[in-house]
């Protein structure tokens, strides 16, 4: 039986591999991809995000507990290095793990970060396309709040949970990234602080301003292939019908957990009825495709170029004897 | 005359229009390019990056003052949206931004960072090398210290900054981002904060534990272009001549700024006598080359094939009946 049957038929071990197979990029990764894309599409992928310090791995943790109260499976996928699911935690937080290990409906991955960030992208939405057919109900994704890798990496869940906190050294850390722009929900951890409802209040501020988009502006990042899809062409246009909520937490003891879970699972409902999931896995595709495309067009024209030449182009870069695009364009007319 | 030669001959509204064309990618941008990139390589080009609330604003702003006071002219390039050069500022930002201007020899350019990231760093890319063809001594560039965006943005710096602050919530708030591995030149500013004493203590730890390579860690972001350079190759290798310095400063009133100024002076001059700066623009002309080359190949490739077929091939991989491996062999074999 090939690993990815036997990740079907919820083997355990053979998920592990698969796993390290498809984040590796090893031997047989198209092959298990291949056969597991077809059992994909049911999972609510999550993403979580948030600055360093506003706790959004407690509540990871805290989300993964009570959704296995409610009877669903979970997939935790981290791909924040500082996370204590990758390793770099700071005691409380391993303590606080405990719990969800030796539970067999929770699956813990983390995502070694080394190696290019677009490449983790897709490293990582390859993992929770394994998980997904391995039919974990919820997949959780953790993700360090900055930059562009965070929203490459969070356009691969259906629904984007933004953790903020009071008190760090700034009202609203992650307006400053970019990062609340993709949020579907957003969270305002550490809410026994006292300043917690100033957060609040900047927050709401802004959303009633309109600064703000629940949907995600993924449009012109991957300009060309989107422009087949029409509803990516009428993305700016559309009028969004979710009104993104502000849920306040306290992930060390629990609480607004459980309201947080019924806001996922309204939020997914939201997405199913208007046709916002539709849309998100088109737009998920196209983007996907267009990566794929880039690297396969490079592996294949690079294949067929004497490294030594190569070496030679890069030296007349060098040298201001060629400009860049016209040492593309040799390398593109075969002309070295 | 075309509007390259009006650069090189020192037009400023020359300047001003040829960094709009290449900044925003419009006609005449390779030919603008191509024209002045044998004037490029002469400018030091220094990235200023850090985590917002770390001042790294005003410390562009002292430098800027500083090295004219050294009789230098500077280009300052702020990708940073929040950033005073690129008016999200605050008032007193503001008003001490007021002693650059009217200075023709400082010119100031901000980056619009609507649109993707990756069009991002190779937009900067290109309104740097436009400076340095206009002859600017030295070019800042001040970005966020937030990701994977930064690092490409930085990786077009020959000395990179990094500043950080006491009491940002953190010891040290940018290990976390991965940022302070690009640091050639960490700085600690508002020093006269009584907590910046353990803020240098973190650092130097950190540096001491050989936590931090001061080489910069870009090899596997383009693999196959790199594997041209022999030099890259040996990147992990190479025991590295450049101890980070740590430099204290409180930019609000100049203090520790003329030291920064002569560090980075020594760091250029470190880059030259080691054979570093060599490196760094061969691994920058391969990384570039790299990126430019998948531009095009997916441009080439894309504008042979239908839109409708390319909408009905993202379909069949929404609904699962192609997965996106499989979807870019059919269209690379243009078997749609």
């Amino acid at each position: 039986m090939s690993l990815a049957a036997d990740v079907l038929s919820g083997n355990r071990r053979a998920l592990a591999r698969a796993l390290s197979v498809v984040e590796g990029k090893l031997d047989g990764c198209f092959e298990i991809m291949n056969t597991l894309y077809p059992h994909t599409g049911n999972a609510h992928i999550i993403g979580v995000t948030g600055a360093p310090g506003t706790g959004k791995s407690s509540i990871v943790n805290q989300l993964a507990l009570a959704l296995r109260k409610r009877g669903k499976t979970v997939g935790v996928v981290a791909v924040d290095p500082t996370s204590p699911f990758t390793g770099g935690a700071i005691l409380g937080d391993r303590i606080r793990m405990r719990d969800l290990s030796g539970d067999a409906g929770v699956f813990i991955r983390s995502m070694a970060t080394r190696g290019s960030l677009g490449g983790l992208a897709q490293a990582t939405a390859n993992v929770v396309r394994v998980l997904d057919a391995a039919r974990f109900d919820v997949i959780l994704i953790e993700t360090v709040g900055a930059g562009q890798s965070e929203v490459d990496i969070a356009r691969h869940a259906l629904s984007v949970l933004v953790v903020e906190a009071p008190g760090l050294g700034d009202d609203v850390q992650a307006i400053k990234a970019g990062i609340l722009e993709i949020a579907d929900v957003l969270v305002v951890n550490k809410s026994d602080d006292p300043r917690a409802s100033n957060t609040v209040r900047s927050l709401r501020a802004m959303l009633d301003l309109g600064n703000l988009r629940s949907v995600r502006q993924m449009v012109d990042h991957h300009g060309r292939l989107m422009e087949a899809i029409p509803a990516a062409r009428e993305l700016t246009a559309e009028a969004d019908g979710w009104q993104v909520p502000i849920q306040q937490t306290v992930a060390t003891n629990g609480t607004g957990i459980d309201d947080l879970v019924s806001l996922l699972d309204t939020h997914r409902v939201y997405l199913i009825s208007s046709g916002e999931l539709e849309r998100r896995m088109q737009i998920l595709a196209a983007s996907e495709l267009d990566t794929l495309l880039r690297e396969s067009l490079i592996e294949r024209l690079l294949n067929g170029v004497d490294q030594v030449q190569l070496a030679e182009l890069v030296e007349r870069v060098v040298t201001r004897d060629l400009a860049p695009q016209a040492a593309v364009d040799l390398l593109l007319e075969n002309r070295l």
